[in-house]
């Protein structure tokens, strides 16, 4: 994806997410937030009926441009404002707020499998995804472990990684959404190399700088010397990071899981490459909850996410916090204006 | 053991550690703590000539009243103020500081069979441990992967566990020192069952009310309805909550890993109990790292011990931070005033 002139705003497809969810009212606060509509230009894939019954509901007053499905991608070059494309999926009293349900889960993928076109069509700058629900995905017949997946898939790419940063870490994963078990068997050094070289570049953009790694262990203190593990350390991380460095990346490790997240080195550490889900996870909930944003590195469109669900418990009252969602359409912005190396 | 009488303070045997380390100079603090001695006597098991040396080296003052061996226990009972147990293992001119040395680790290790003793013999109401070096232990012929091991041994127990407690979080853990592979077919129900009643007991002695507890998942989302993992939440894990629910137990889960340890749950959960190491030693040291005690519990003497290693990067230079071994010789001491159930 070229990068865009400095003299257009960044235009970021933020998808809806889960109609029942928390997505829609995040989005009519996303399309009426003066300061983050000068530095970009979102557009809303969803429905502009649901969009319109959630603000009504609350209470708030909303308006924006919309385009029809059959208008797009017309005039795009000249918008200038935040703006819905309605996409007509579902219809807006069809959808039961906080409710898992087929219809609602099919629109959510069919915002997302259009927002993915638009980006592959170089229409938008970037994508950001509002939140899904698995099991309504599921009920539709969608059967995906979550964005992450059906992004690559779509994208035909298999050189990815899934990336959750905020201000006070950032985490890269090996390995994600997959079986505690399963783990060591999908290591390799290949694999570590590829997750430090996307991790690298992410960070480039994001702190206009070379980035400092840390490269985490697999065992309790990093295997000990071969105490504890199947050497998974000295066979296969180790190997990963020599070769990093030999490429150039200021990257340590791999260190003791548990202490590599201390204060201060977190204070000089980019970002972390974490063998695991749970590595990398735990650390980021304890200490950046509704602060981090998820990225998918490795695709041709910049992708970023709000780090939270659906929220069916709270959804639809107009308390949802809207912070992750506009840092995920920030990073995006931000991102799609450096061009992908 | 029993509950000792109130008007005798507790006596805690600390161990000095690896006399290399950071150990010597921490209970040299220790014996000269006046408020700390108001509550509790602490008794070094270690060698004088070593913690002489380290004060005088320091510029510190330093004056306690000795035990030597051949005496020991003579006179125990009238102990009142901070003492040293004078066991002569190593001289202290032969003491190289921040070294592996074989004569250090076997110090260090007859130090904590001389505690294992007097505490199997009630000579002490409990034994908080100060740092060992595993290197040196291993130099010395000692293969252990650390003190709780040993104490296990020696103490010929079989249901114990590990727990972790700071002010903001405490975890006991189902597995600790293994392999990150090992961890799934260690797991069964009664072995989470017997860590959740052990943590249960502890911590009732500690908060002096009945706990809440959380139990975590093994795999990412604790697995999300099978989605990830061999159902290790469905097989194992829930049936061990349940049964332990059926006890009595205020306990939840299992809870995803990654959401379970959030502010607002950490606010209202006494402990969580961890499947496997990292799982509660990252929240653990990114959120109390210099505050956790590590506490064995199942033993039939009260052991607790200071939650960092011998530090040899900066021992023997007095900028050591001694709360940890203060609070842990403090645990010890409470623990020591109610009775074991």
């Amino acid at each position: 994806m070229p990068a865009t002139s400095p003299a257009r705003k960044p235009r970021i497809a933020v998808t809806m997410g889960d109609p029942a969810g928390v997505g829609p009212e995040l989005c009519v606060r996303l399309l009426q937030d003066e300061s983050l509509l000068q530095e970009l230009t979102p557009i809303v894939f969803g429905d502009a009926g649901v969009l319109a019954r959630v603000a009504k509901h609350l209470g708030w007053s909303f308006a924006a441009p919309i385009i029809r499905a059959a208008d797009w991608p017309k005039g795009l070059e000249h918008l200038t404002q935040g703006t819905v494309f309605d996409l007509q999926y579902v219809a807006a009293d069809e959808v039961i707020p906080c409710r898992v349900a087929a219809n609602t889960g099919h629109a959510a993928f069919q915002y997302l499998e259009r927002a993915i076109a638009a980006g592959l069509a170089g229409e938008i700058d970037g994508i950001c995804t509002g939140p899904i629900n698995k099991a309504a995905l599921h009920a539709a017949g969608h059967h995906y472990p979550g964005h992450t997946e059906i992004l690559a898939e779509r994208m035909q790419v298999d050189r990815w990684c899934m990336m959750l940063t905020a201000p006070e870490i950032t985490c890269s994963f090996v390995t994600a959404h997959v079986g505690y078990h399963e783990v060591p068997q999908l290591l390799s050094a290949e694999r570590i190399g590829e997750v430090i070289d996307l991790t690298v570049a992410a960070m480039r953009r994001i702190r206009g700088r070379e980035p400092k790694l840390i490269c985490c262990g697999l065992n309790p203190h990093a295997g000990e010397d071969g105490l504890f593990g199947n050497r998974e350390e000295e066979r296969i991380i180790a190997p990963a990071v020599a070769a990093a460095r030999a490429r150039g990346v200021n990257i340590e490790g791999p260190l003791p899981p548990d202490t590599c997240f201390l204060t201060w080195r977190r204070a000089d550490t980019d970002a972390f490459i974490c063998m695991y889900h749970d590595q990398g996870h735990i650390p980021l909930k304890a200490l950046a909850f509704d602060t981090a944003i998820n990225t998918t590195l490795g695709l041709p469109v910049v992708r970023t996410s709000v780090d939270h669900g659906t929220a069916f418990d709270i959804a639809w009252r107009g308390i949802a916090n809207p912070s992750s969602l506009f840092a995920a359409v920030r990073l995006a912005a931000q991102l799609s204006q450096t061009p992908v190396e």
